[in-house]
């Protein structure tokens, strides 16, 4: 399926709420892990299945459950039964085109992300979305597929570093949304640096290659723009919003996220306008060694043309051809064609072309 | 009719409220029919005239009334007695060339929509007007001619699946405002693939009809552009306005559209960055086939002209050429032309032009 | 007088409210005429002098004043005495080069549009200033010179069709708007027309005429544009404005004025964005000729030019050469020639040049 | 010093309050000059020093202190004594740099503008800084240099036209600013006229002179955009603005002069896009230009190319060469050439080349 | 490390409130001053321990604090603890990366703010990150490295010229802030010399030099506003807060630092657009110039190819070619020949080549 429009057409028409998975099947085999904690306390675990998570949960710890796989159907419709979770945002979460937002619910907050990975062979970002449901005590993750950017989050819980121990669930979301924000740079360097080998390549060489490269850039830029923009509503809305998911010292540090997402869109911008900039200077790169072939080859034509016309006219052989016969003739005829070659030396001298 | 001017002149000046059937008649019988349910209750039925339907309408069951075919003044003009319409709402109805728009009135809510196609032999995205009235229990929907997206939203009614037996006349209107959202993505879909194929032969063989396939996506998207942009503002309204027509189990769903018609814009937008970025490469593609055009004949004019020179000298008919009668003259010329083209060709390589 | 820049430099540091024509003198005579009707009774004439008017005005009954030509400052001057006119207003109503706007008084609201005409022997937009000074029960349009887009208007005046002999004041200007911005939608038709035309020549052959035909049209949308834009505040500001001159009904006429100005504005811009993508179209196509004409002067120079070396070299007149002495030298040279010619055309077909 | 930034380097980092003049000296001489009025009573005379002026100040009559030549920074440190002006202020008006503002203090309110010359010479626009001092009955206005245009304004109060002898002092700051605005109209007016000429001349004969008046236009435009562009919100801030220098009567009167800014503006930005539209008429003229050359040098040598190797070929001095002993060999060749140049020119016909 | 991206990735996924130094090292010694002052009373001195300062505060007397170099995270935290600064705040003075903020704390207003340099050989812009820290009578900034544009600052505090020396905490942060602003001016100012320089040689000689230094003044203005524009949003911020730490005067003079963003804004917009300007000029300077050497060659090939075929003909060694035997047949090649070249004369003379 193409990247650019992953809206499939097969749900067009079905009744909403109708919860069919699309998307891209990423992994064969879901698999639900569970991190448990309050304070020293830490379970780390596989799970079998969803409901044996549920007696975990109580007042004062966390319970942060991770899927990965979103494709088997039943399992999310049982999620969705066990923790009261209304058709729609199942819905949502099996649809793996959604636009990134957030929605509050009474019973839990709804917040769709998407995770962007970059794929170095063949030097694509592809994203991968992320829905969280937040809950009084448990946290949801759903992904498409095994893998994510979450391992420092899982560090920092095991090893107890940090607040994160003791700062409930909103502050678990948080963590999570600041480790996918993160990830936007490493893209965005990488981005960074070829647009930098790029920008110091095409003084030496804009061969045909350096066209399809700028034109690369852009798409990825493209791409990862529209992953990005949305996010920024989203999370300004979660600042703003006075739901009672998000407690007022997570909101400080939300408030941190929002600065990098911003940051993230401005680098995004300046990248673009590097980019048109520099594909600018190949087009007058461009330009100007079309301008200095054509200038050799007129140089060359210009001089050789008049004088092989003259060594023509010498050719002929016509019986009275008076100069044939002169003593200096061919002397002269050399002196001629050096003059003309002088003249146009002289000439392209004060065009400044040679 | 101009796809791209379609308010047409003939009304110009006539007095507001008359009923002038402006645009293109696309069908020639105009053609009722109706769906009226309640639960478990089902009414198809093709209608042979309006007042037919009337009994049917009663508090607790919905009944949808559509309508192909709006040339027929008069028709409209009896549906207009009959359900208490508001003549300038009757008059947007048969206007064809009308902007998406909502106004609540005081019986009744009323929604004009455009409905794309895409037909695959033109590759041209053709509109139709869709026209809503969204009264207590019943509603109207107009179209320009038979043939519609809503088949799966009538089967849905007809099986009964989901809530839209019982969800009353406001989830039908969004059902329907549903489908043709969702059915800009099979547009937009097309348009994707059309602009990935395009992507993918612009590396091999950038030939001319790459230029008019360039030109011919971009025109479509200024197309579907100008027919989704009004649609936010629409949905939007819808979602804010205290209307009584809309509860507020549909205002969720509906929040569900405008995230779709949200996301809908975002593509085009990328899409059209993505046509412009392709159009850059298209260009600089272009520029550097010239540029390696013109290397080749400056290459071979280069190295010819000036030893086609030597050979023109000593063709030459002078009485007193010595160097004509030297033993190894012949010799010597061919070996200043190879030390030429030898020079040359250092020359070119030194400009990186071989 | 340039269309660029339509304000006098003769006005620049007179004092405020000083009574000045600015403008082009378009008539020679003024003309004033007269519609006064109340419900069945209606009285059209031409009026010597504005004073013969007054005694008509009553309350219950619409007395619509037409002046034709507006460089008669005494008239004007008149006029401002007897409806008790503001001078800064009657100063805007002499300067033909105001922006379009509306202004709420005491005694009556002041309205300035302009009124767009289409010359089709030029293919140029003029634009003519329309001054409306809406009072209680008379309505005072000032026009630049004979000849407007009001004559259904009248027509329905004169015949009593619609609401508009029973409507008031408020309505009667409320058509003269719509009359205006309907004849937008005229210039819009003519100028996508040319725009289709445009685009349909361009694919078979991109003379110059288009070049400058693609310009035109820009500026003509230019124009248009800057007359259109402001239109929209206007019509936004009488909606909103809780002046007394415009009733409920008629406000409710005014919003599909403004769905009218919106899709207009909307128009030109996708006008605009369709023009730049035929410019670029037009400069690929351009480039593309450009490229075919230099790939015929590439692939005929440069099989000629080495065979033609050839021939040169056995032209050479040195008497040792003993090629020209072979039994077989002459065929020989012919399969060389032969042997060349067919590796171009090979080398050629490989570049895909043929 | 460069037209572009005047923001001198030599405050950076002095102490703000700090009195230094800022920008070029463009006077020697300071001159004072002060007209005072009230209805019928008029003083104007040439103020020795400031002090002078004192005792004419007086309730119920207006004095207008005009000072030419800021750089004498005792001078503006004396008015600000006598006149309680902040130390901010006065800084702000010794720099001749500011960015168009107003800002209202407890006594006076402080308005920066920008007065904008045509050199007609270099066609450049330059401008010069005014600063207005609005206080209960006297205003101070301060020059870089003698010379503005005011004299229209002079002239009114002497001649005691229109109301500005009995307006107070407020209504003279507004007669100011309306000059000033109204001389922006005296510019744009001559950059359209060279628009226009561009546009003309561009048909006939796109030289190389034409792409530095476009650039010289567009550098104008941008210049006056930086002018005018700030100018907006000062009148917008002047019309909402509640202070209490500005009587109702005059806030009307600005209303006038905020039109026309807007006016401005718009044509400033209509410039522009024609400007952009005749840089793509003068490209893609070049470019056909160019065509058009190439066109006539691929004819010429793909005509005489293959004829003149023809030529070559029996200017071999073979020995055995039979078509050169033939009776009709030479007539043949001529056929032969002529064969080929007609179907040359049959190739150009079906090119569409002639 | 790139110019383009700063943000490191060794953070992504730390803990938030970790210490950690993100960005490069740019001083080995850390080095602390202070300056206290009140009235008359002035310390300037070294500091080896943060710790020997604190006795220093008091209120009504202003303690400056300047930290050069951040990478010593001991020495960060041990500020940290004494003032009372949140982790989050820490976290940001470590990470030069940050985009510039303010954020209020109950006990201090903290802000980020970019201090540019200029390095003449590079023709570079670099950034360094300043973090103020305003408490209620001591100001802490942050400085990467030793260096800055401070000096003019503390040469007024150690002068006690203007009000610093009595105007409080708030005023001494205002002044730097000052300072920083002022400095991008010296920066825009460079580069508008560099335009300038640009502007003038582009009419002598548009070399391949030229196209390097538009796209690096662009790349700079890129890197430029990326600094200056969110430091509106800061100053805008601060003066509209209600932050107990900044007094009213002192808010009047940030109103001013306001004015100077804004103004270096628009600067950096107009920058741009004449640079957009510029390479329009430099390319249809490129393209005039291709032209010209294209009409060169045109004419030389032209006038010698058809005359070079004459001699040809007459070249070739028919034995029956009766024109080589009469007696005016070389003078009538020779008149043939010059009427060729007259004829194209005229003919380039018609098209305005000469």
């Amino acid at each position: 399926m193409s990247r650019l429009t992953r809206k499939s057409t097969k749900t067009a028409g079905s009744a909403p709420g109708t919860l069919i998975h699309v998307g891209e099947k990423k992994t064969d085999r879901v698999h639900l892990s569970m991190m448990h904690y309050a304070g020293a306390e830490l379970i780390e675990q596989s799970l079998d299945g969803i409901e044996t998570a549920l007696p975990r949960l109580k007042p004062g710890a966390t319970t942060w459950i991770n899927i990965d796989g979103i494709h088997d159907v039943t399992l999310i419709e049982q999620i969705g039964r066990l923790f009261h979770i209304h058709p729609l945002t199942l819905e949502d979460i099996l649809n793996t085109t959604m636009r990134p937002k957030d929605e509050a619910f009474d019973e839990y907050l709804f917040v769709v992300l998407k995770m962007v990975r970059y794929d170095a062979t063949d030097c694509l970002i592809t994203a991968e979305q992320i829905s969280l449901i937040l809950g009084e005590n448990v946290l949801l993750s759903f992904q498409e597929a095994a893998g994510d950017v979450f391992e420092p989050v899982r560090e920092r819980i095991r090893k107890g570093k940090g607040r994160i121990r003791t700062a409930g669930c909103d502050y678990l979301a948080y963590a999570l949304l600041d480790a996918i924000v993160d990830h936007y740079y490493v893209i965005l360097e990488k981005l960074g640096e070829r647009l930098e080998a790029l920008e110091e390549s095409i003084d030496e060489d804009a061969d045909a290659g350096m066209r399809e490269e700028i034109h690369d850039i852009r798409r990825e830029l493209i791409y990862l723009r529209k992953q990005v923009w949305p996010l920024r509503e989203v999370v300004a809305h979660l600042l703003k919003g006075d739901n009672p998911f998000i407690g007022e010292t997570t909101g400080m540090f939300l408030r941190d996220v929002y600065d990098h997402t911003i940051q993230a869109i401005d680098t995004i911008e300046s990248f673009r306008d590097t980019l048109s900039s520099l594909q600018d200077l190949y087009l007058s790169t461009i330009s100007n060694r079309m301008n200095e072939v054509m200038k050799v080859l007129t140089i060359i034509a210009t001089i050789f043309i008049p004088i092989s016309f003259i060594a023509g006219v010498y050719g002929m052989n016509f019986s009275h051809m008076p100069e044939l016969g002169w003593r200096w003739g061919y002397l002269t005829v050399w002196l001629v064609i050096i003059a003309v070659v002088v003249a146009m030396l002289l000439f392209f001298k004060r065009k400044k072309w040679l």
